[in-house]
């Protein structure tokens, strides 16, 4: 059963290091649908956060050949489980002066912000889960695109546990 | 002169791409900082905003390069100029109950939500440009950093000659 995987990557961070990881995956067929990479409060290690598509078997393959890379330190799977996972979004839509409050409204409806406004358009910021996001994309369709830009998708394990 | 540049390429969305574009980076010897790649509204595409430190001559090198990939249709340099740049961040610090407020406190300075609170932490999500979440990050290290997860920077040109 192909399955949307969440990976959390801890990695060195130098060069080469992301090339080695992404090309490792694509190897396999595998494509990287979302990837996001920045360094930790530690500069020297980068965190790596990648949504791959893949079945259960080529799943467990793949995670056995991502721990042989000599920079790869941890791999946590945040695919399921109490996680908190996030997305940043950008996007430009069209609006005519007489349309602009239609569109701030629905960027209000997702507690998004308005990060830009140009003589026929308005930028959105926001942020949220995928499914939340896509919703509000699917609402401003009918306003014409103008440009979207998604960072990759962030996740991090709920704190129920925490002692 | 050494210098922070910001890319924003469109690629084809398959296997592979995302592997070739960061080889020829880290190829060249250039540590990418931050990356977030995902699917554009046209889904055959996807878009990459990374940032890469490297000297004036060596960055034209490396656009030509870059344009040279089959996979590569469009490069913009977002480096300068009237630029939207934003990232989105986790963090959880530590903050036993009476220390909350203080941590909540910080966290509505920054116009950031708190996403999860546990028996002794809270985890925040913020967004902005990098200055603004590294000065959020510094006042949040007094009360201990457990986790921090960032997404690359993603950028976009500001409306102001939108016609």
């Amino acid at each position: 059963m192909i399955q949307e995987h969440v990976l959390s990557i801890l990695v060195e961070n130098k060069p080469g290091v992301l090339s080695r990881v992404t090309g490792l995956i694509s190897r396999r067929g595998f494509n990287i649908n979302s990837l996001a990479v920045a360094p930790t409060e530690d500069s020297t290690m980068s965190r790596l956060t990648a949504t791959v598509e893949c079945d259960e078997l080529a799943y467990e393959q793949l995670i056995k050949q991502l721990h042989k890379l000599i920079s790869v330190y941890k791999i946590s799977d945040l695919t399921n489980g109490e996680v908190i996972a996030r997305e940043l979004i950008l996007v430009r839509v069209g609006a005519a002066p007489e349309r602009r409050s239609e569109v701030i409204e629905i960027a209000n409806v997702f507690r998004a912000k308005i990060v830009d406004v140009g003589k026929n358009s308005i930028t959105i910021e926001a942020t949220g889960d995928h499914e939340k996001l896509s919703g509000m994309v699917n609402l401003l369709r009918a306003y014409g695109i103008r440009e979207i830009i998604r960072t990759g998708r962030i996740a991090m394990q709920r704190s129920s546990s925490d002692k």
